[in-house]
């Protein structure tokens, strides 16, 4: 049974004395309580184990359990708590409603921790612990997608290395080199790129010479390399560089490196049924063009086998547990940006099937509700299969009153007085954007529960005002909350509400079919979502889009890349704002998660360091070899 | 007791497909039968476990057992089975003599696991299982590593960026800003650097206008930055760089990627004797010098801290096991190049204690016993005052016949005849190198015994002269090893030398005493080590031996950087060449680490990738969902 580990203090303490002071359960026993074998664990250290898909295997007749996933509104930069109110809801439901439960979420870049933002655990006594653990290297994952990211970049430049200096038979000779007894063979990922060349011999010795050529010579054009390097460190000397400027090189070309989140081999990570499917989408993934303009993928350069071998431990969701000893899967943190911004569907299909029909699974999805839950629903849920029962919007009084026209919320600043005494007319001209949001949210079908995140300086009156204007909205139930101070208790009540939403019939749609063209599909998102009255393409997007339609991309589901500041590409647009134009500057793909995400603005995919980076309060204690210093 | 875990075949199979068909015992089981107690452990799975250094404190009175190290003689490319000598060995001490025994190896960068190596766990019956997640991720150390000395890298990037705008006053109120009450205060590192400046004031609004200038302004020279970033990926492109090319930077500069492995971390690591003398070396390292040529530190920069944080679990040495179930660390692989080559120093600890009076620690040193051993005595010794009972030369036929004057021996390519049928004037004239290894090793004080890793295509009557000519050179014993086919089986002869050799007495001593100068220690390594008739200076090398003098790194030991294909510093002069000069263009200062080098030529810090790298093979089998093709 659900415990509390820590006993709460006054004023509530750091996030980090809160988690260090807890009396966390040995993850063996988080295991068992949720229902998982003992050789379904492969264990990394007290409290932290990864679990094998066999777990899913083993339920797989069993039903689900109820399915919610948790969005905010529009938030200030400041962010609203999402995790914390994830976290706080289970500790509720698991630990004082005595529910079957689970919390998935993402696990955090290790960047931002040492940079601006410090931790992503939750807060105060909502807190997914050890909390050290959970934002620095976990069991690793994040670091072998570093790896096998940049094994395969080495792999583009060292081909166009080895291919700028040797014939197509010396090609051949070496990477098809026979055996002692002069036989030459095909190794099995040669064989997927004969099968895309339609050469359908086997024996490297009836290859004709124009096979052999089409073969060997990949011919990328160092110009169209769009795979680019990355790093789990806030490194922006990084975003543009030129490599090849050691002595013994062939050629120099202007690159970058991206944070290892903004990989698509994360994006793959979260999106992939199985280690099987992870492989066959690595090997998809385009990484650059050749001079004939054929995409080049990672099976063309023979490394996707590899790259599965560097994640076949990433693949096992990573266990986890609140502060009231429920269970919790971390796992995959794709950029919520130029990716999908959710957490893995294999945590969530397991975790389903262990909470069983009478249990709830809380799933978080990154940013406001305009993109991680567009794309929960339209791009997560579709590729998975599972139906959503329950949405929760979590709103904060301060976020709406900046969407009122309140003072411009900036990190690091202390906040401005509209945000801290009671303001019922900001607040109230701020509800349009939770309205749009929570009309966005049933526009699929899913019944919606506002969970307003209360904080110390929202009085009575502000808060009951978000409910009742929530409930106009069309949310079934708004719920004030305040798990930050007291954990599950002070969610009690959102977890009833949940728990009576998941009750209600779901009708679940997505938003757009997939048979849609390109630009139907960013038209519908951008239009219904985000409330523009219109969109228009650069003409590199327009060639983009006519590329990708050739290809047979066109079948993908759009994955938005835009600004989580406003509901409209442009982040000073605050509220609900209507009548623009969304500007598509430029539409990538991202073959191996499948789907193609349009860039409505510069993403910037590697964070900076600030003057001051939170690494100079970090540091182990001399005297008991802890962490400090970590928030 | 330990045991046989995997039956024999003929033919031998390959190593992944041995390591694959073991019966891997538990590594609580490992654990339990080393003497460890089950909260000294951190498991990770089933087959590896890190062990906390608690353990060394709980046995601090106990004896430490025999202290042996394996070297060998001056190799081919192909390498000479040092590790797998030190595998057999140790299985021979352990399962079948009896003993108590640990191995304690290197970890191998994951690198050239994809490039042209394959694995380094061994070979053959003589294997650290399971050989695929030896050769991955591990626990995550090296990873850890990439991440701490890349946050490093970002660090002085940014420090440069946010100093060429700001103030002074601004930089101080970035650094130290004033909390709700109006009031700053520095953090803990900012207190190292204020004592470096000889500032003793610990009240920020105390400082003066010089002194704030002082503590804010780094004034790191973009020019005399020497940190470089590394990644755990063979990478050529990226060995020279230019950063700094995105739109919104203040200055781009020249610099590059190194194999992690080579990260002056790494050295630190294999070094360091607990986490809070790791966390004071981190803080050392000179990573730049200001425009004044002050050198800068990691303390300087405020992030040591952090990287004492990122590498918090990396100090603890990973547990695994030998194909007979007899334990071994695998902990710490710093280049054996520009650093010393040789396992962590708190792992051999560990094991002696574990080990106890009767019992055996077999600790593998890098390349020829000219570098890996002279630097275990010099520096991993010296470090940790550890006395050695026991120096193992590996040889081998093969490599001796090239000392003599065989043909050149390509990686990739089939041996020469020569190499392969029975030579025993070859033979006799490469011994030369054997003696002047066995003659080195014997001026340490140390008594030495022959290894012969016997290949198949030796004959009886070369394995005997060899065993002759060691003899005659000085070694104690000299003993044929077949461990590669045979297991611990194979090495029995050679584990009663050892253990023979260990009744001797040792009288060991330092090749140099720390008081010498600078050029004193180079020199005396370089003629008494290599046979060298001098050493000349570049006119940069006497400048950078100058400096180091004036700022009191000239008693600091010496890390020679030389190839390891020769005794001297050009690797075409076989044999034990005399009366040549060496070389020393540059010498460079691991301040953290405590270990000057000198470079004798020009040293490789990131490997490439071949035409057909080794990933080609490498795959997921999707029956069985296990590594393929690692070798």
């Amino acid at each position: 049974m659900p415990q509390k580990l820590t006993t709460m203090q006054r004023p509530v303490p750091s996030d980090l004395a809160i988690s260090q002071s807890a009396q966390t359960l040995p993850i063996v026993s988080i295991a068992e309580e949720a229902g998982l074998y003992a050789d379904e664990l492969e264990v990394y250290g007290m409290h932290k184990a990864k679990v094998r898909l066999s777990a899913r295997d083993r339920l797989v007749d069993a039903p689900n359990g109820h399915y919610v996933v948790i969005t905010a509104i529009t938030p200030t930069p400041l962010g609203e708590g999402k995790t914390t109110t994830t976290v706080g809801l289970s500790q509720a439901i698991g630990a004082h409603l005595g529910k079957k439960v689970f919390t998935c979420i993402r696990q955090p870049s290790q960047g931002p921790t040492f940079g601006i933002k410090g931790g992503a655990a939750g807060g105060g006594y909502s807190q997914i612990i050890p909390m050290e653990e959970f934002n620095l290297h976990l069991t690793g994952d994040i670091h072998a997608i570093t790896a096998a990211n940049n094994l395969l970049a080495a792999a583009i430049d060292a081909r166009v290395h080895h291919e700028s200096y040797q014939s197509d038979a010396k090609l051949f000779e070496r990477l098809c080199p026979a055996d002692s007894k002069g036989k030459r063979s095909f190794s099995p990922v040669m064989l997927r790129r004969l099968a895309k060349l339609g050469i359908t011999v086997t024996d490297p010795d009836a290859l004709t010479e124009d096979e052999i050529s089409r073969f060997v010579r990949l011919d990328i054009d160092p110009q169209r390399i769009t795979w680019r390097r990355v790093l789990d460190t806030n490194d922006r000397y990084l975003r543009g560089i030129t490599i090849g400027r050691g002595a013994n090189e062939k050629f120099e070309r202007e690159t970058g490196f991206d944070i290892t989140v903004a990989s698509e081999i994360m994006a793959i990570l979260a999106l992939a049924r199985d280690a099987a499917d992870m492989r066959d989408r690595f090997g998809r993934m385009v990484v650059a063009a050749s001079r004939n303009g054929t995409p080049v993928t990672a099976d063309d350069l023979g490394v996707s086998g590899a790259l599965a071998v560097l994640m076949k431990d990433a693949i096992m969701p990573n266990l986890m547990q609140t502060l009231e000893g429920t269970p919790a899967f971390v796992h995959a943190g794709p950029f919520a940006n130029i990716a999908h911004g959710n957490s893995s569907i294999v945590a969530d299909e397991i975790a389903l099937k262990l909470v069983g029909s009478d249990g709830y699974v809380l799933t978080e999805s990154g940013f406001g509700a305009d993109i991680g839950m567009e794309k929960f629903f339209d791009i997560k849920c579709r590729t998975s299969g599972l139906v959503p029962d329950c949405v929760v919007l979590v709103a904060t009084i301060r976020a709406l009153k900046m969407h009122g026209g309140g003072p411009k919320v900036v990190a690091g600043s202390s906040l401005a007085r509209e945000y801290t005494a009671e303001n019922l007319d900001l607040l109230e001209a701020g509800a349009v954007n939770l309205r749009k949001h929570v009309e966005n949210a049933a526009s699929f079908g899913v019944p919606v529960v506002v969970a307003v995140n209360r904080f110390p300086t929202d009085t009575d009156a502000e808060v009951e005002l978000v409910r009742r204007l929530a409930q106009e909205a069309g949310a079934l139930d708004a719920v004030t909350s305040d798990h930050w101070a007291n954990g599950g208790a002070g969610a009690v009540d959102l977890g009833r509400a949940v728990i009576a939403a998941c009750e209600q019939p779901s009708d679940f749609r997505y938003l757009y079919p997939l048979e849609m063209t390109i630009k139907e599909k960013i038209e519908t998102i951008a239009k219904r979502m985000y409330g523009a009255a219109g969109v228009e393409y650069s003409s590199e997007a327009e060639e983009q889009i006519d590329r990708y339609t050739r290809s047979g991309f066109d079948r993908l589901p759009i994955c938005m890349a835009k600004t989580h500041l406003s509901l409209s590409h442009d982040p000073d647009l605050k509220g609900a704002p209507t009548g623009f134009i969304v500007p598509v500057r430029e539409v990538r793909a991202s073959v191996g998660a499948g789907f193609l995400y349009p860039l409505l603005g510069t993403m910037s995919t590697m964070p900076g360091l600030p003057t001051r980076p939170a690494f100079y309060d970090v540091d182990l204690d001399p005297e008991t070899g802890r962490v400090v210093g970590l928030f």
